[in-house]
């Protein structure tokens, strides 16, 4: 018996990209536009309670951090109560979780969640000074994410004797994904070669083995279960969702082949859902890495530990596998705008539902799609929501 | 008939100050061993379910802006879901209004709010250089708080005949409550001679009618009204609250002697707990100057508009006056260290509620007290929360 008290009536995304055009306020109204123009039987905007901001470096790219504060007016919601929620890589996925609890809560009944992040307007370099100047912990100690990913990959390879094919093999299918979906940032097949062959960034993740800086917003609004069907006649049900948190320290981890926030997550997730594993349909989860994604689907559950390496090269993640994962192309090839990043992931599982996916539908047998990131200081939290199209 | 569906049964802090001394986990901890030791019947450390964090600026001085992810192991809750909330000048406020609504879904039985925030391992200096090398859209343009404030307090003077005297009698007000605050950042009374005497800041703000930079954290501990009397029998409840959003820009603003933001969260606020002004005790409010403490009075409906000033030297918002408020000393005497402040303030509520708060206690008569901030660009955001000793 899933939670279901919520359900997602519309859903959207900007395209992905270096949108240098576009200000930060621009982006989330294009995606507030697009979540609007898919709500089935309309929507109007004055019908929304409240707003949750998904944002995670508003102010290390230069905007203030307050976009709970400058978003609403840019909408045409000046006035409505809205709130900024950051939780590292995790941060577009909880905002999600938090709405969902807010509209449970009774207090407001129509929730908009809008994922946006500016990632490109500052170099990476420029990025970086400014990190090391204001005294950041780790940046200004060189240890970027590519750093705090490998010591995985290496460990994992050790252990289960992952390779590195099977690493480029995660690249290559979500670059293939990513050319069926429209809103991905790269749309262009690459081959396991191609990874083999790019510049080693961290051994041994080579630059096709990391997820882009991109620009992107996604938003989607929610209402209560009982509400829904004013707004559509095929709602998307919240079945249930789990955050854990992790010690942030590298040096305190218990161990370099898992993720234990993302078990922990996916644990207490399934639990408030009422199923496991093997009922989902299809799963966006946390590439940021090739390795990633591979821990992924092993803390998960979707394949056993050690496993997600031979799995990933054997096809079973493909869209027509067995668990079809990242059929938007994922981090990888669709892109990583981090605050966006979540609620994006949440819109291809509510399109995989409604079966609107088009070339990259999956085949839909028993309701379910699971929705994961992860990140933090030393991968220290974990976020998982698992939607439905079963009402029960 | 107030809402009342969920309860505080514990809060605390740490003394407010220049902190180099703690870190900022270490402060977190600080202000939730002090909420948990404020339970009265004990609340063992594994009985709080998931955390709510509140930090405004954790990435402009040098922290990752991942509290959410950072605080649970140094509080020895590693593993809950924990979440960041910002909302600027209003973040530790909001993050309680979140949390009171997670309690409210079912979701989460026993949440922790910790508000927490370092100002002064960066100096001003530091901070705005950071802020301007990041391309910070107001800072690198000179717009600092003051500069945004001062505008008001000309327009108050020239509309209502408000004086510098009326303006000064707030801080000296708040620093003599201050004075009876263990917890305040400063504890000197001052007079209305000194504050006019002070450095011009932006005319006609001195420097004694500007809030110090403080470092500092906060807790409170939240469950349902029916669980409350597990904890405490002198529970304090959530009776109401709001959030309003306003243009973001000053060119913007409808209105240069009042914020709009307040008086509509306000007035959310006060209709959720089916209340108004008159039924408050006392209140917390948002006094970065001088001059908002007199705007906030008015637009919380404390006194008419253009009122705020002649009642402000007349003492009625003196700890013996009509409408206490303040009585913890303020930002401009214990300090505004952005996610504690709010967190803090409702702390104060608390403890004058259950009529704890010693030499500083105010009269309870009708048993409701009201917390207010007000912040982000354009004063564009404001939270109101009121709570309330009354079950009903």
């Amino acid at each position: 018996m899933s939670w279901n008290k919520v359900a997602v009536v519309g859903a959207g995304l900007i395209k992905f990209g270096e949108l240098f055009e576009q200000s930060y306020e621009q982006m989330a109204a294009g995606a507030f536009e697009a979540a609007l123009a898919n709500v089935d039987k309309g929507l109007d905007r004055r019908s929304i309670d409240a707003a949750i901001v998904a944002t995670q470096r508003g102010t290390l790219w230069g905007q203030e951090g307050i976009g709970g504060n400058t978003v609403p007016s840019a909408l045409g919601l000046s006035g409505i109560p809205c709130t900024r929620v950051e939780n590292a890589c995790p941060t577009g996925s909880d905002a999600f979780r938090i709405a969902a609890m807010v509209v449970a809560s009774g207090v407001h009944d129509v929730v908009l969640v809008v994922g946006v992040e500016k990632m490109r307007d500052k170099s990476a370099q420029e990025g970086l000074l400014a990190r090391a100047a204001s005294g950041h912990p780790l940046y200004n100690r060189g240890e970027t994410a590519p750093v705090l990913f490998a010591p995985f990959a290496t460990r994992h390879m050790h252990e289960f004797g992952t390779t590195p094919e099977m690493l480029a093999s995660v690249a290559v299918k979500n670059h293939h994904n990513g050319c069926l979906d429209p809103y991905a940032h790269f749309q262009n097949e690459i081959t396991v070669d191609q990874v083999l062959a790019s510049a080693p960034v961290c051994r041994p993740l080579r630059l096709l083995d990391c997820c882009p800086q991109t620009d992107g917003a996604a938003a989607v609004i929610l209402t209560t279960a009982a509400r829904a069907h004013e707004f559509t006649d095929k709602p998307v049900y919240v079945a249930g969702f789990g955050v854990a948190t992790d010690h942030p320290y590298l040096h305190e981890k218990s161990t370099f082949v898992g993720l234990p926030a993302t078990t922990a997550a996916a644990e207490r997730a399934y639990a408030m859902a009422g199923v496991g594993p093997g009922n989902m349909d299809m799963a966006e989860v946390h590439d940021c890495f090739t390795i990633t994604e591979i821990l992924d689907i092993e803390d998960l559950g979707f394949v056993d530990k050690g496993k997600g390496g031979p799995a990933s090269i054997e096809g079973e993640t493909a869209l027509d596998g067995r668990i079809p994962v990242n059929p938007s192309g994922g981090l990888l090839a669709k892109g990583h705008p981090i605050g966006a990043t979540g609620v994006a992931q949440l819109t291809e599982c509510w399109w995989q539902l409604r079966e609107e996916a088009g070339e990259r539908q999956v085949a839909i047998r028993q309701g379910y799609a699971l929705q994961h990131n992860v990140g933090g200081r030393g991968s220290g939290v974990a976020v998982v929501n698992i939607l439905t199209r079963n009402r029960t």
